[in-house]
């Protein structure tokens, strides 16, 4: 691999300028959701600034999506709330150090997992279970951020825990803080179907309100007690993020949420990346996808210390203000910098519930009910799998969530594929064509059954193949000879082939001949070494015509008796 | 469903001798390996007989298979014992209460998937994984019953926990048990291969050994200390299983398990149940197979307390009896229940050592290193997928094993799947018929790319099928029509519609009309009703031969100038 990325050797000069005012634009616009999202992950609201630096350019070198903007994100960060939240309190030393260790290595994780080529992982989840888990996740989202709206202290991992939470704190409702959220998710809200026709001022409103909000509350006097918590003084220490290890049980407790983090980054990353460069008529390589990912976790280790990931919204607004190509995002992770390095004293008075009415927002529009009702439409167990995960998500919290999705994915998968189409076939009269009997007037051979096989052969279908066999031997008991049309046949895997081998002794003893017809040749190249091809009791045809001829001819009958149309 | 199984309502007198000697015979014979498994699950040796009586005619009655024989058995009772050691001390009552929930609440699962038929969930292991896990647990079931045979006290649930354990209690050693104990080892082992001749005695050995044991100990005065444990006292008390709730938090450290030995049951059962069924010529239904496991396990509750599962041992030896009918195994059942009123007292000095030699030798016939041997020539990720899940079970304990076996399973399956075969097609000239470009001389138009995808369409090979596409448009861009062959496209789930809508918007955006040919019916009526049918920018050609011809003329050009070959 180059150390030099592909887009910096052969960068195109014309998208310099475009590039350049993408990545300033970018840095300005994503300013609110980065706070808002470090303070999702119970982090300082700071946290998020700086994981908008050295991620972004980590991101742009090794990544390979052009347009792609890496920094935290909603899942990410209410995932990492989620784990760190039952291991130390929110806000103490150990709270940040275990955020670190927990993008460190999630970072190192994704980063093997690309070098391994095990970008296909992430397509071990279904859209349906995607989409559900996302939707799940934002609920639980919303409801994680109405205390900071109410100005109390609710917390929870699942919804009911925060439900309860939510109304036992009902009476300590801070009315001013109160005012002021619920005003602020209205006007964002406003702002987003309002100012539609003017995308670059819908796009900077979160950040005036930001600006202004501290203005408003000083002027109108709304909090005399001071009692609306605020984001409070920025520190500018870099190194002050604590490397030493955790205790062992903190840290075994660790490694299982850190898998999952990477496994749910890697999907969203990727899935982004992916529809990101449809759009553009441009194509990413996964692996270099997870490289990519990887190294921004890694970089966030020194740099925000929280996990980060593909953000939808973020890629939105860098796509929308002109970016080209990854140096966009290098621009921005510098920007960042500068932004912080000029100041950030405006960011003391800011708040905590303007930036939950922007997390509120912005996992609002994340619910996704079309896909919903499009599954139930189209294929109802997708829709169930999508219930199933988003339910799992806001009944058991995210961990649970997502395992349950995984699970639905693939016993939807396994449910489809366990019942394989098989056709008993026969010959078109007067061609050399070979169709479904049941759909199709066809010659067939007495005593003989053509059984073709429309699926990879694998250990979760084999049971069906067996029991089809079953069922036309038990209705042909005279047959003598049982021929596999393999034609649509791509793999047959160990189970397979040990139960192929079963099938040709047992025929045997009832003497009857198994043959093969049309076996792919990279399926022959594996078969021929086992004791299935050595034993085998009838023959490996060619073609299908091949086995019906010299089926034909041995069953030494006239030829007109031997065809029974 | 009727309430009398079918092979009661039709049941072939001249089959009732076999079955009333075999289910005797049976009886006599599973004895020790009762005893064995019980001890084994950490249960007092005597409920190995209980679960031989109800459990046995409930399966009898609900199952499927005409010869399997359910009772206690080697997985379930070390998984048993594997659960239930970290939540109470071996012998305690909370721990007998404990493996009577086990067995209730993995019946009513496995239960309620047989009702829901959900068999096909058995085939969610493949046959490498299955004897992966097979072999790690045999493993761990010798290092477990060593602390039998050396009379000492050497736990653990991992092959390290317990190979630290007996290294401890090394020097512990108690000599007259140890001689006791590998004596019987090696004489139930050289029976096994001595007796082969003689069958019926090579059965009859172990009954033998357990009955001549007590008096060669008292004879020889092996034991004057009386150090040497033994089965004790058997009490003939049913129903003093203990029904009530244990304390919530223990209680719901049973769920997961539960799960757990409720799936491998079902996979154990209905393979096993598979297997007699192959070898005599007859059917079983999966679900009604699990029907007939949820009855035993429940019957169980009432009656040893303990998890049952089809057993490979037993039912060898239920068959070679001459069983023919599930009759055999009311007859056991009865049997079970006329030895244990007859007396228990020879029960009583039956030494531990002898049972656990049992144990061991039964546990060293089910290592298969053959299926390791066999998928390592045969496909190297089939392998991987064994060695990964008997490593797992070694090193981290069966719970762990068996979710990375289901894990690899799933992974490979997936990864398979994930690059389906996808091929340009070109007409043969002169003829109606498609193949590969690649490998024949064909006839393609100008412009036109006609596509087809060897494997269904779902979530997890979209990637693949769009990066060929980019692929192919990349090396043609002057393309004007892309045609889907959809000859071998079983399915399109919710992810690949949503996909293949994309994709034609996408390539409408550049000039490019998406046809269709051969597409399935069942396919075809899920697709109609979607936006991709009404807004899909080509054609929907019946077969490949119509796409070519309506191409070709669509062309506007001379015959044959459009074509190359």
């Amino acid at each position: 691999m180059p150390l030099t990325p592909h887009w910096i050797r052969h960068y195109p000069r014309q998208h310099l300028r475009d590039d350049l005012i993408a990545g300033v634009l970018l840095t300005v616009l994503v300013i609110p959701q980065s706070l808002a999202y470090a303070l999702l992950a119970g982090l300082p609201p700071q946290a998020g600034l700086y994981a908008s630096i050295l991620p972004a350019i980590a991101y742009a070198w090794f990544g390979s999506s052009m347009v792609q903007a890496v920094g935290p994100v909603a899942i990410t960060a209410i995932m990492t709330a989620s784990v760190l939240g039952p291991l130390a309190p929110v806000g103490s030393a150990l709270y940040l150090q275990l955020a670190v260790w927990l993008s460190l290595g999630s970072g190192v994780l994704i980063t093997l997992c690309g070098l391994a080529r095990l970008g296909f992982l992430s397509q071990l989840l279904s859209k349906p279970v995607v989409s559900g888990f996302i939707t799940g996740s934002a609920l639980l989202i919303i409801l994680s951020q109405l205390r900071f709206i109410g100005g109390i202290d609710a917390r929870g991992n699942t919804s009911w825990q925060l439900l309860h939470s939510l109304w036992a704190w009902l009476p300590d409702i801070h009315a001013p803080t109160l005012l002021l959220g619920a005003g602020a998710v209205v006007a964002l809200a406003l702002a987003r179907t309002g100012l539609k026709r003017w995308p670059m001022w819908q796009r900077l409103f979160p950040l005036l309100l930001i600006l202004v909000c501290p203005w408003v509350v000083q002027g109108l006097a709304l909090d005399p007690g001071e009692r609306i918590a605020v984001v409070g003084p920025v520190s500018l220490e870099w190194a002050s993020f604590d490397f030493s290890m955790p205790h062992p049980s903190v840290f075994s407790a660790l490694v299982g949420p850190t898998f999952l983090i990477a496994f749910i980054g890697m999907v969203q990353g990727i899935t982004m990346a992916q529809a990101l460069a449809t759009q553009r008529r441009e194509r990413i390589d996964a692996n270099q996808e997870l490289l990519g990912l990887g190294a921004a976790n890694i970089a966030a280790t020194f740099s925000g210390g929280m996990p980060v990931g593909g953000g939808l919204s973020r890629s939105a607004i860098n796509v929308a203000s002109g970016a080209q190509t990854p140096l966009a995002g290098i621009v921005s992770g510098i920007s960042m910098l500068a932004v912080l390095l000029l100041g950030t004293d405006w960011l003391n008075h800011v708040p905590l519930a303007i930036l939950a009415a922007n997390i509120i927002i912005a996992a609002w529009g994340m619910i996704d009910l079309s896909a919903l009702r499009q599954a139930w439409a189209y294929d109802r167990a997708d829709a169930i799998a999508w219930l199933g995960t988003a339910s799992g998500v806001l009944a058991l919290g995210l961990e649970t969530g997502i395992a349950v999705g995984i699970g639905l994915s693939l016993a939807t998968l396994l449910w489809r594929t366990s019942s394989p189409h098989i056709a008993v076939i026969g010959r078109l009269p007067g061609t050399q064509s070979f169709r479904n009997v049941n759909r199709y007037a066809t010659e067939t051979l007495p005593r003989t059954l053509m059984l073709r096989i429309d699926e990879s052969l694998f250990f979760g279908n084999l049971q069906a193949v067996e029991e089809r066999l079953g069922l036309e031997l038990a209705q042909a008991p005279d047959t003598q000879d049982v021929v596999w049309v393999m034609t649509a046949v791509n793999r047959v895997d160990t189970s397979a082939m040990a139960a192929l081998l079963n099938l040709n002794r047992d025929l045997k003893d009832r003497g009857i001949r198994m043959h093969f017809a049309e076996v792919k040749g990279p399926v022959q190249d594996r078969l021929v070494h086992t004791p299935l091809w050595t034993e085998l009791s009838g023959e490996l045809f060619h073609s299908v015509p091949d086995a019906f001829a010299a089926l034909q001819a041995s069953r030494q009958e006239p030829h007109d008796a031997a065809l029974s149309i």
